[in-house]
């Protein structure tokens, strides 16, 4: 099952966590505060952002992918899939029934 | 190796990660607050957790997802396994001879 | 693409965080703050940390993962790879051309 981590602005961070949950994109959402250091237009920035890790299933993951790019105010957002190589059965079950088609 | 990820309240997050490395079935944890946004029959509820990364070996790892069972308030707690594909040899070696039979 | 999981004392993250972004070894890092409970001679110790999550490409792995054991003060630092099963495009380009030969 996919681990979606996304990163976001602090103040947006937990709107775009609440929606993907209402909308059925994702079971549960984890948002964590970060501090986040970058390169961009040649030089290196830093700013205060959130990371989500948002428990999807494979069936949702491309529309949640999606959603995440409607929602996200930058161009590029940072969007990644990674997958458990185990979970606890219970918990994938939840997870299952708690996304679909809304 | 295997790095398990749980979530648990945040009063209990910190009593679970040190029984897991006292008990040799993590080398260490590491413990960040986070905000959890889900959904529980049928609504979308928020709740302060907390997330911890066990870093533990192929042979315990079973014995630390039962034993997450039995310590986490939650029925369906949120144990998930993801493998690193690379690790530095130092730390590896660390991590193998710090779990293993108490 | 690798995803790097480093832990340092909060101190010193900020300054590891950069200096591979300014060498081109990382596009961006996330720094979040944590606790940790680990196995030390015997001993189960708690510290504050960081964990870091360097986001970089194959190509750029060994010498990030080389350059953190530079700078990081302890003898046996975590250093993890975890590779992403998917990443959204504009991303992942954004990422290439972030690192490289500076």
């Amino acid at each position: 099952m996919p681990t979606v981590y996304i990163t976001a602005p602090r103040d947006v961070a937990p709107e775009i966590a609440r929606t993907l949950v209402e909308e059925r994109l994702a079971a549960c959402v984890n948002r964590l505060a970060c501090d986040s250091v970058y390169r961009w237009d040649g030089e290196v920035l830093t700013d205060e952002e959130a990371v989500l890790l948002a428990k999807t299933t494979d069936e949702r993951y491309a529309a949640l992918r999606d959603r995440v790019v409607d929602l996200h105010p930058s161009e590029v957002p940072c969007i990644e899939r990674f997958d458990e190589s185990d979970i606890l059965d219970a918990f994938g079950n939840w997870r299952a029934e708690s996304v679909g088609e809304g």
